[in-house]
């Protein structure tokens, strides 16, 4: 339960202390690069995992004659805690294994993620954080903690704040899964498959828009049947993961916002406002969770920011690098991202 | 688990014949009846149940005043089998009890509730038909399957066929229900609480928009926080039903095709040509499963229809009497269609 492969670095923390009181000893951050840090550093990106994704999850969007080209820039792709990778119940010992890995907020994962390039490369300026989905709400937690330092930012399919209907949904996700006997509060010792299940169900729904369902669109992704996708896609894909990191990360995902910390004091506005980035928000026109007119309005907050909808109905997954027209859209928004001078 | 009151008659249908092969011994139908019936029988307005649906739940919609007018209509409201008042896996007895509880089918409710009022009333030709959801279901069913009796419809947020999409959000309400070690394959003594409470949890993020949850509607109902909306609303809600039933009348929703019949062998757009009656569409802007996008296509396929969309952000639910603008709204398209020469 640690990625499809082992070909990352870590980054050690040593004992961290976290927003909401709880402490990770011998923290680490896993992360991967790609292409080569320049003299002037000047050509940092960097590409925080989503929800359940693992560092090989977001190579999709990373490519030479793409935008993120490693010929040009120097990609870090960073895993928020949780994912299995970065630290997580799953691969940390003892006292805080498993259900008793303690709270992660969106800052924690942001502030953790600043002290390791700053420590490690002595990165001073980045030119571009990009993120979809949960990557998304850390891309804007970095352009508002750290504004002098964040020069670009493209939010891709996310919000700087949990909605709530988004927290409703994900509320229905832990229920399912804590529902399964096997679950035994945590303490399993094989994975709560039947839960795993439930859960891939209720996200299917939600994943992808109605008009993709109703038109079968799940067959260009080689699926003969919706049961066939719900299976072979969804439960396949949950599978693969740890029910207690699931937990971790949609607890973090349910309580984002990029104003609950010191600085904004919960001043979602002000939050926004302090963005300097010059910034492109991407959500997906038929996404169901991260809807595109929470987008509209987040971008109305920010001093330099653009909208961009990726059209058609491939809903949040429009942005997973599953369609090509819809990765096309995506890479052009950031090519163009990447040259405007600021 | 027999609806909130027991105000209401039992038409005796005898030993039924199911339309997949199965039988209900000493089959009922539950209704109750609004308004005299007039001396031409030409007032009739038949209102069948939704998922879930008891008789006291189609109310709202009826009264002086009103377009369901008692002192004007002859108004029957009749239970889809599974609601728990008409024949129903909870209230049948010995073979075919709870989880043995055969397969019914929209035809099968349709059929029989023809029989019902033919048989009791001698009714000839019906005003109108009426309903909200799966009694939207039930009611394209009776304009196709009767089009020379029908004369007029108005199928609220519903489909004359479950979109697949539909069909994937019902899917995971039953993966989540039956997940509940408490279920024990429906042969439980105590309903698995924490089942029915999933399924709460996971139909609200689908009874109303991402809007309606955003911009705080529920404050509209007496909620002060989403936490308190899903256990006072939807828990409470979904506490009140049997787990058996449930899935009873998922299976009838999953599977709902008004050409799934002898007559129409499947062709839907046959089906939906064969309609006779004057029919106004009525889905919900915002409603997440009864997409607005399906019923114009149904529209564009019936000979004499015509479509009004309910503005606003309360999404499926729209449509259930919670929020007066949009009772308003459907009451006044119900006076015009009921005033239209046929």
């Amino acid at each position: 339960m640690s990625g499809f492969n082992s070909d990352y670095e870590l980054y050690e923390l040593g004992t961290i202390q976290l927003q909401r009181g709880g402490t990770i000893p011998n923290a680490v951050l896993a992360y991967k690069t790609y292409g080569q840090l320049n003299d002037t550093k000047s050509n940092v990106i960097i590409y925080p995992t989503w929800f359940t994704g693992f560092i090989e999850n977001n190579e999709w969007l990373i490519g030479e004659g793409m935008a993120l080209d490693p010929s040009k820039y120097f990609i870090i792709v960073v895993c928020a805690f949780g994912n299995s990778q970065s630290s997580s119940p799953s691969n940390t010992k003892d006292l805080f294994a498993g259900p008793n890995f303690p709270q992660v907020t969106l800052y924690d994962n942001v502030f953790y993620q600043h002290k390791f390039i700053t420590e490690k490369f002595d990165i001073k300026k980045i030119k571009l954080v990009v993120g979809w989905s949960m990557g998304a709400q850390q891309t804007y937690q970095w352009a508002s903690l750290y504004p002098e330092m964040v020069e670009r930012i493209a939010p891709m399919c996310g919000s700087a704040k949990t909605a709530i209907h988004n927290w409703v949904f994900l509320q229905s996700v832990k229920t399912a899964l804590k529902l399964d006997f096997n679950y035994l509060s945590g303490y399993y010792t094989e994975q709560p498959v039947n839960g795993l299940k439930a859960v891939a169900n209720v996200y299917a729904g939600w994943g992808f828009s109605q008009q993709f369902y109703n038109q079968e669109l799940y067959k260009n992704l080689g699926f003969n049947t919706v049961e066939d996708f719900i299976s072979g896609f969804w439960e396949k894909f949950f599978l693969q993961r740890d029910a207690n990191n699931l937990l971790c990360m949609l607890d973090t995902w349910q309580n984002a916002d990029i104003s609950d910390n010191p600085i904004y004091k919960n001043d979602l506005i002000k939050a926004l406002n302090s963005i300097k980035a010059k910034t492109y928000v991407i959500p997906a026109e038929k996404d169901l969770y991260f809807t595109p007119d929470v987008s509209a309005w987040e971008v109305s907050n920010i001093p330099n920011a653009e909208l961009f909808i990726v059209p058609g109905d491939w809903g949040h997954f429009a942005v997973d690098g599953l369609n090509p027209v819809d990765t096309f859209y995506v890479d052009n928004l950031l090519k163009q991202l990447l040259d405007i001078q600021v």
